[in-house]
């Protein structure tokens, strides 16, 4: 498997945000291999209000792991 | 990509509020980028009382990173 | 904008529960300013137990910040 | 205002759940205040599985600031 | 009433998982302490992937608390 | 019982995805134990958008308790 999470540190609070985006992603690739499925399901979120709240929400979440993580970036 | 979030301290308590909705939108942004599709959703939720509740809950949960990185702005 | 949260810190957990109130119910404003909408709203989730729940669990959540911030009031 | 949450400091982790599921009761209080219309609508979430899930769910968020308050009674 | 949560110490992760779960059952128990309604409604939900789901995430978070509690067994 | 989790600790943050991953299995596993119901339930999900975000949500929090559990594995 593809290491897509070799750290949760990274330099920037931005760079955190698209990591949290991209952990949310993977899990939902894990749990769904097949690539040509998620192309429809995408279709089927994206234009759907209560859906993308639905995976902002995730990234939230995953975003606490990661600042907490990167100790709120306090130090830069 | 512009830099939505080049910190998380913020001075005030309210800005702290301003700052988790404004990371809620923006990670709605990233997921759907088109702006015009974005405006048909707006519509959407700001008249729906669940929809609204669940991002207000996304709020509440990026605000309590934000909170914690300003170590609850408890020196001020 | 008014300051509806100068502070996160509150002299007794009662208030700190109605600050958590506050602070939901002010997203909400910040998301559908125009009061008149939020009122027929209102109508709608005060009768709704699925509603009055997702604004419960958006209180707990709210809370668990609050009470990280005053060190859970154990200095009382 | 009866103060129903004088202290979030309990004597056993026992207390403690049952102090979550009194804070959660009292939110629900504080936004539908009317107590004829929540008897109402006890009777729509107590056999209904994905309410009652809903009411646990929020149980265990408050239950995780009295936890951490506690000290997660350690030093019994 | 029963001592259903003595402590939230325990002697491994596993057995913080299945103390994880005990105190979701013991909260739905609570709010319906009716046994024969209970065993109706857990043939509604064993049969439904949301609702397990939804069980799964009550698990979670009470997992949080009771492995912060533990410090995460690190000493073991 | 098949002993799933001795230990919260990973090598890496990748492990620690995977972790998170068969935590939420087992939960599942342990409400429904029968694999051949399971087997049916997962078709239900894995083709449903709003169903892989619930489990992608589950992963979200438990890899909160594991990043934590492992210092977010800051001293690699």
């Amino acid at each position: 498997m593809e290491d897509y999470v070799p750290s949760l540190l990274t330099a920037t609070p931005l760079e955190g945000r698209e990591l949290a985006i991209k952990l949310a992603r993977k899990t939902i690739a894990v749990i769904q291999p097949d690539a040509e499925v998620r192309a429809k399901l995408r279709g089927d979120y994206d234009h759907d209000t209560a859906k993308l709240m639905q995976a902002a929400h995730i990234v939230a979440v995953e975003f606490q792991t990661i600042a907490a993580a990167n100790n709120y970036w306090r130090d830069r």
